[in-house]
């Protein structure tokens, strides 16, 4: 037959953003440039890259905070048949080195905020063999060794640059999640992954109607960072839709609120410890957020926090996935005829299963659990695009893949109308007595008492019942916590049936602050070593 | 790797609904079946069809008005690996009988208003192994020979049926595009085409803002029938979505009104005919039409109707596609900004190319043409979704895909905005003293003369000029035509600059009908003989 193949590609994610002429700008601190000019700068970036040595099946790296030139190698680095290794640089230096030479990274662009990182370990790279600095003035650093600075590359480089057609199923991105034991796991997405990924997600949205609706009029500010799996995949989706977007380079609540305002920004994503922080900054104090969506992802959506942001008239919801899962698995869309209160319930559970992603709750045996919303076991899940294996760890893989899905390594309950909600990580599971006690629902509820700004709950090792709940919580600023007043709560809400008496924790300690992971989660293997053994 | 693999099957479209708990009802008649019920029916209807000598590759054909059971049919046979051929009764007994007797149809599901059809031709059709009947009452009628009655072959079928997996690229459906010369040809499409044409039309309604939202709580009611092009795709997408879906069987205008009134339908898609034919419909005159969202496609959707249809209320744009593109290319979805008198002329486009599609217009030797809305060629397109080629008509696919793009046979012209307009079918082209006259552009100004009810423009034979436009009218129930007041308003319109006075036809013929195809489109090549000659 004559016809045309048509792969599933990532540069046919920039078919649509042309063929319907969006005016829309894409935006970072004084540069705006439009979808033509934005276009033509990822030709001229493959080309640079090319120039540089790029071909296909290499890995190229970035450290950047989020922009405009993070946006054009998400495109330009897989285009080429490259890999585009998002590296993170909230890492040790010790893990980040691990991660660039485990990845076999042989080009790193490099913002001048983390040269210093990367020259403590630039001589322990052997494969490394060109860095483009990425300066917002223009100037490289001084002493600083480099290929060149990326707005002069690109300057020079061809304009007509024409990328190639290959196989869909070429790997176009790689990045390390980080676990709590051993080395860094590398995961890695194909170009089809990533088409499907996109178009699922959109097709998602589509469907929603009392929240989390999105359009080609939509103004984007990822509030995510963009090494962490694709920024959620958003800027993809983004850029097919047309989408004005705003990356806002390092986060600081000044910044942010000051785009926020000049822009109009109606749509971002952060975790929930960034959205507390800006709805605590001054600067956001008189700013109208009643037409700002917000998903929230990365940890659980905590009550309280949803509660605060609905008062501020901001449209918050859950979105749940990993690494490992490109990553959206679930998105917390409201379903028609929910009351206010189960409507909030909604917003803070992990969501419905996103479109063509099957979500179930397996018992040990890999039996699923009925969907009733009480039966408990780990979430697993099958769609398109969920990675295919940890990269060079073939034991790892199999253990992700057992029984033909993939383990999300959390436990859950689905209930009848297909809500999924999140009760712990695996391995943060609480059991005391013979019982499961959810330290998620646990932290849900104490962060809902007036006094508690953020709340961790661990389970600390325990004589007699095994182990116990203990809650660690941080008071909001001007307040101070009588943890008395929070047990005295829990236990009003044991009283309600709304929890077990045998889920309060005999201790309520205050801290001044709670250990995050370098994408600011809850760092509870940490706290456990803190508080556990006590 | 260990994961699993993820071909793109029609059977994942019914994840969604399934994972997202919906709770909306597939409606026909009397029936309502949940979307469990309809899954456990499409399993069924797999073991019956099985029974019956089913096996993959099989051309399995369907004559139905729309039903619960074309839709089950829509997921059933290609999910068997077997092929769908979506029949067309009101072809001709010998085209039908070409049709079926060209896909090789072994088993054909007909109803019985067209048993007499198919008694007919029965005979010439050796391949053809079983026949089942497809009443609505469940009485087979007297004297029809057949393997059973859906219904009672459902009932006694195994509802645990499971659907093998297999290659993406097996073809999924098949059906006949009516020629204006020569015999119909048969168009396919995959599994891979089919999910991604679902997809890429679900995120393109995602970008949507002014108009042209759909969501889960969409009530969706056909008026295309099914076996014209998948019902342009909406069945997959409706259910992939969830959306409540009815069915409304043989088309009238008041059963129409009845089924839209009681099931409070807000989506449907249609030619412009029966449009115009539902808003003339009495039973339609007290009806809320505020809620309703109409896709206009098959033909050009003339301004005329467009403004009756926008004054009752209805968010009515144009669609674009054929049967070869599977088939939505592009949608008529507004822009942010458009005035009220643009956002009409761009509602009436042929509209902005669908998310995936790329559209151009060339000149003969294939150069593209400036998007300058002014420059006129033949529209091609590329996309996931387009037919490889004709079945079994190797030059037929050559020329369809001639220099790597399909060919669409209209002439159209694109905007700078992006925006898609058709000015003709390239066999309908008008050429008057050297210069191209648009049919289209015609009918859709004689369409807002307050006394015509529906006008088709043809070419006919000229010894000075070549050829001069001719205008056949009727007129609206009610009123009468006076041909010189259309051509006193053509002129004055073609003083504004709206059109070339040298447009204005000299005849304009008041008749009692327009010529149809079977699929209710202007049969132009029809009105060309009965009056081009002259």
């Amino acid at each position: 037959m004559p016809a045309q193949p048509y792969p599933l590609l990532i540069k046919q994610l920039l078919v649509t953003p042309i063929q319907q002429a969006s005016s829309a700008e894409i935006v970072y601190r004084e540069r705006r440039h439009s979808y033509p000019e934005f276009i033509t700068r990822i030709a001229r970036l493959g080309s640079a890259l090319t120039a540089l040595g790029a071909r296909p099946g290499m890995r190229i790296a970035v450290l950047d905070w989020d922009s405009h030139r993070y946006l054009e190698c998400y495109f330009a680095i897989p285009m080429l048949g490259a890999v585009l290794m998002t590296a993170n640089p909230r890492l040790s230096p010790e893990q980040l080195l691990y991660t660039l030479d485990h990845s076999g990274a042989e080009i790193l662009l490099v913002h001048p905020d983390f040269i210093p990182l990367v020259e403590g370990i630039r001589a322990r790279l052997p494969k490394l063999r060109a860095l483009i600095a990425l300066p917002d003035d223009g100037v490289i650093p001084p002493g600083f060794l480099c290929a060149g600075e990326y707005e002069a590359l690109l300057a020079e480089a061809d304009p007509g640059f024409v990328f190639a057609e290959f196989d869909e199923n070429t790997t176009a991105t790689q990045f390390y999640t980080t676990g709590t034991t051993g080395h860094p796991k590398g995961v890695s997405f194909s170009h089809r992954q990533i088409v499907l990924h996109t178009l699922a997600l959109m097709a998602n949205v589509m469907l929603a109607s009392r929240n989390g609706r999105l359009s080609r009029e939509t103004v984007y500010l990822p509030i995510t960072p963009m090494f962490h799996v694709h920024a959620w995949g958003i800027p993809y989706l983004a850029t097919l839709a047309g989408m004005k977007q705003v990356y806002p380079g390092r986060y600081t609540p000044a910044g942010i609120a000051a785009i926020f305002a000049r822009e109009g920004v109606t749509f971002s994503h952060c975790v929930p410890t960034i959205l507390n922080m800006l709805l605590a900054a001054p600067e956001f104090r008189d700013l109208d957020l009643s037409r700002w969506q917000v998903i929230i992802g990365g940890s659980a959506f905590p009550r309280g926090l949803a509660e605060a942001a609905l008062a501020r008239g901001i449209d918050a919801y859950a979105g749940y996935g990993m690494s490992e899962t490109c990553p959206v698995l679930s998105l917390a869309q409201l379903k028609p005829g929910l009351a206010d209160d189960d409507a909030v319930r909604a917003r803070t559970s992990a969501g419905l299963p996103s479109v063509f992603v099957e979500l179930q709750v397996v018992d040990e045996a890999m039996n699923p659990l009925p969907r009733d919303g009480a039966h408990a076991g780990e979430v697993v899940a099958r769609a398109p695009h969920l990675t295919a294996g940890y990269v060079g760890n073939d034991a790892a893989s199999e253990a992700l893949w057992a029984g033909g899905w993939l383990h999300t390594g959390d436990i859950g309950v689905i209930g009848a109308d297909g809500y999924l909600r999140i009760t712990d990580r695996a391995k943060d599971v609480i059991k005391t007595g013979g019982e499961w006690v959810s330290s998620l629902d646990l932290e849900d509820l104490v962060s809902r008492h007036p006094d508690v700004g953020e709340v961790a709950v661990i389970g600390v090792t325990d004589a007699k019942w095994g182990e116990r709940p203990m809650a660690l919580v941080v008071a909001k600023p001007g307040h101070a916590i009588d943890p008395e007043s929070v047990r005295r709560y829990l236990f009003a809400e044991a009283e309600k049936g709304v929890i077990s008496r045998f889920a309060v924790p005999e201790r309520i300690e205050c801290v001044e602050a709670l250990d995050k992971t370098s994408v600011g989660k809850l760092d509870k293997k940490r706290l456990r070593a803190r508080f556990g053994g006590a």
